[in-house]
């Protein structure tokens, strides 16, 4: 009988081109994902995530799912994976879930984080895990433009030109900008995201933040609904996928929101608006 | 006329084996830097370090001094430096010093901090950045164990077979274990080191943390001055040479400690103890 497996994901995506498999000699997440649960599965597995993540960009909890024929404990889907997995993707949590969930299609929201390290000098440390720039940015200033984003907005002007989504419009359900240290972390939960959507938010909220532009170029930005009109589409580096929501009657496994070198962003968890 | 010049310098040591500059083709954080140096000097250079790091193990202020013929603004010796360096190293501070400076006999103390970090899974996030463990580990308990460390002791157990120095005495001036979420830092500074013995200390408070060893196993490896007697060496990737500390009259360039990752186990700056 075909059963349904949930799983939570954390990858380093520094080493990949994107989560997507691709043509052979590629590096993917999904290829490395799919041939380590088929060693487990003894048959080949095709895995379905949330939200797909483009080349360079990372996650701390991309949640996927999966169909499988055999009988396993669950702990075989984490520990037993990861012994096929590199040191830079590892299963964090495995579930077994109803068979209506889909990982992409049940989700009622994403969250992502962007975190960029403002210094002197590029960081060697975490070098590929972080978007750095030399620039003292206005946090306040950032947090007032980021305002103008929540609700439902048509946001072409956010949008990357090969972007195959349906439509422009999407819903942001929570902006933040939040200062510890010497990060500026932009944590952005919307129903779904454009191609490219929060690296384009982040180029236009740095851009407003180093007080090249003002803050009601963000409103501007949004209203010219041309991507032309908006900033420059910031690095992949500091991006993280680090969370998804579902209903809670399939059961997701909730991971602490990422990534983990930032334990202190947590906050308490807050209701689904809208 | 010959200038001496002293930079602090941050690196990822994953890529590296070690510090040391070795035969051709083994790549190393030394070779790296002399010859991005020798780019801006416009002649060869020599670089000695405030201690020399094993191969893994990072460095979020390392202290380093070379010589040169050359005029040059301190900036060329930062900003132009790291033009020729990879992303992994970064010079982050360089500043023009007394002729009698050396930041190797200069250093009256050294400073490592040793980052744990305990969860379920290994991290795919900075895996190479932490040294993981899938254990508890009870934190009061390894501090109260580190505690027998501190002050002047034959650390012989804690030494590495092939260690080279004249004598296993050494002055521990501080000796801290944190917890930060899910993190565990020891932080060590001492007059010197022995090769291995911060990696060798974590081996055994680790031990003692898992519940695996007594409190009391600190002292009695201390006493038994025998390295069979001691616990395992711990792996070389969560450690990280955080500080030198020379006498003021050199005004050596001060950086926040580190690594940034951890960026609120920042304390007030104590004063030179003994």
């Amino acid at each position: 009988m075909t059963k349904k497996v949930v799983l939570v994901v954390e990858y380093n995506g520094s080493e990949y081109k994107g989560w997507q498999a691709q043509k052979f000699g590629v590096p993917s997440v999904q290829e490395n994902l799919e041939k380590a649960l088929a060693v487990i599965a003894n048959h080949p597995v095709k895995v379905v995530c949330a939200g797909r993540t483009d080349s360079g960009v990372h996650a701390s909890a991309q949640v996927v799912h999966f169909e499988t024929e055999v009988e396993r404990k669950e702990r075989a889907w984490t520990i037993g994976v990861n012994t096929y997995l590199p040191t830079d993707i590892t299963v964090v949590a495995a579930r077994y879930v109803a068979d209506d969930f889909h990982a992409r299609f049940s989700a009622l929201s994403r969250r992502y984080r962007y975190v960029i390290y403002s210094s002197d000098f590029c960081p060697a440390i975490l070098s590929k895990g972080v978007t750095w720039t030399y620039k003292t940015l206005n946090v306040q200033a950032m947090k007032k433009a980021a305002s103008v984003f929540l609700g439902t907005h048509d946001f072409s002007s956010f949008r990357a030109i090969g972007c195959q989504a349906n439509t422009p419009i999407r819903t942001i359900l929570h902006f933040d900008v939040q200062q510890l240290g010497q990060y500026i972390v932009l944590d952005v939960r919307a129903n779904a995201f454009l191609h490219h959507m929060i690296r384009n938010f982040a180029g236009v909220l740095m851009a407003i933040g180093a007080g090249e532009k003002p803050v009601s170029w963000a409103k501007q930005t949004l209203d010219a609904k041309d991507r032309t009109k908006g900033g420059i589409t910031a690095p992949p580096t500091g991006l993280y996928f680090v969370d998804a929501q579902y209903p809670e009657e399939f059961n997701v496994p909730v991971r602490p929101l990422g990534p983990h070198f930032l334990p202190f962003v947590e906050e308490p968890k807050y209701e689904l608006q809208g």
